[in-house]
């Protein structure tokens, strides 16, 4: 029997902190529920960062607080750069602590402050205090297919980031496509030599959908050995100051295409369909979810 | 050395037939010369049926009149459903006859008026008649993967057909996804339960882009053997009367995967984003191209 694909939905994160109007904690919450109930196995909820430069994720702890109350099996994730979002975080009860350093020099500095080196040290440190709280934990490699500001990026930089972390007992491992360079054929060889540097580690993928390869990416990196897929309702994501489509691939099209296969049937996929009529009535926006756009698939 | 992929645009026949707009011959003209001289190998210039039916293709003979005075080493192609498309393109100087018979009886109905059994007769004939004439010749399989209107198409059904075809000595087989309901593994178990059929079988495929899986659909159809990809230029395509995104493949998406991996170097990305423009101006409509909206991959 297959192992069952993991999905970790990031819309509420990753979607809403590029989104202009900022969602109210109530609505927020309903979502987050929502998404739980339709059985998705992780949802990320927020992320703990300077609420001055990104206000849409201001409420994390306060959404952590109220979902807290809530009975559910679901996992709840939230993002963190730094020791000072890390502190945030343990006091909230977050499941899963996601951190990362991007590959990129540059992006690492507009994102974090902090160059890749320093960036890695700080968050080998953070994974460290995390598994001493005996938290769960995901280090991403951001910008590990190519960078928007840098371009292209070696390689050989992304697997020393990888080697780095699994010498510190950093094995889940999260390959991020920060701008949507990845192409199915990197991917592949990607996972394959970060697998060959230690075949425990447990790869996580993350796929912006700029050039439309986001789920052609995903289906080869599942059959490359990636665990766990991150996602986001409608296919929120992308930067609000162009106009392109450059969103995560659609937790919607993502399930139809597993359940094509009859592989994760206990999702509710009327259900990701209802949210995402209310995520885009809400944003007052298109989504670019095909399967959002024409409908289940019926057969 | 890896073989090169051969891409046939069908923008101008499967993209502009479903457009509400009829788009005059001139400009028609226009575009294929600019497909073209970006280094398409194969374009459709149109079909040949009922002009009633589908006014959008009247212009088909005129079409190839004018593009024949041009000295290119393009092939045309145009698409037949009978005997007097056949004797037209035989009148025209198509280069490739493409044909088909849909796995679906009620598909067929509708799109040729003669049931699944009597179409592949008839398609069997025209390919011999074609082969008489030293034409080049292409048959394809439609609603391969699934219907619109029947649902699931029996896999048996669809490898009868292409046994029949094999047995009359058709081996350029094209296998067309009408609906948008294939996805990866399905595309791979036809075309190799096709290839352990006939080895020698050139596998062409056309996939519409209903749920999103367009892409990954064309990606695992390479891997698994398929030759000649059929896209279309902006991703047109679809049907007018839904506000669905349910075009082909676009071809600038398609190339800028291949020029990922350094393929297909020798089309020029460029010519086809100019072209994309001008069509998009001239429908007055947004294309669903992702490369088309974002721009050039600059690596």
């Amino acid at each position: 029997m297959e192992k069952n694909i993991i999905i970790h939905e990031v819309g509420l994160r990753d979607g809403l902190q590029n989104e202009s109007l900022i969602v109210d904690t109530e609505t927020k919450l309903q979502w987050a529920l929502e998404l739980a109930n339709s059985n998705l196995n992780i949802i990320q909820l927020g992320s703990f960062v300077n609420p001055n430069k990104v206000p849409q994720m201001a409420d994390t702890d306060k959404l952590f607080e109220l979902i807290k109350k809530q009975v559910l099996k679901t996992k709840f994730s939230a993002l963190i750069l730094n020791h000072k979002g890390l502190e945030r975080a343990l006091q909230t009860g977050v499941d899963i602590i996601c951190t990362g350093v991007s590959a990129s020099n540059t992006h690492s500095l507009k994102n974090t402050g902090m160059d890749t080196e320093t960036a890695l040290e700080t968050v080998i440190d953070i994974t460290k205090i995390i598994k001493e709280h005996n938290l769960d934990y995901q280090v991403s490699i951001q910008s590990a297919f190519g960078c928007g500001y840098e371009g292209r990026i070696d390689e050989g930089k992304v697997l020393a980031i990888a080697s780095k972390f699994i010498d510190n007992g950093i094995l889940n491992i999260s390959l991020a496509d920060t701008s949507g360079y990845a192409y199915p054929e990197k991917v592949r060889r990607i996972i394959e030599l970060i697998k060959n540097i230690e075949p425990l580690v447990r790869i996580t993928v993350h796929f912006h959908n700029t050039f439309g390869l986001g789920i052609a990416n995903t289906i080869e990196a599942i059959n490359s050995g990636a665990e766990v897929i991150e996602t986001a309702i409608g296919g929120l994501g992308g930067c609000p100051f162009t106009k392109v489509a450059a969103g995560n691939v659609p937790t919607e099209d993502f399930v139809n295409y597993l359940q094509r296969k009859k592989e994760r049937m206990d999702i509710s996929l009327d259900s990701l369909l209802n949210l995402s009529k209310k995520i885009s009535i809400y944003l007052n926006k298109e989504l670019q979810s095909y399967t959002f756009k024409i409908g289940k698939f019926k057969l």
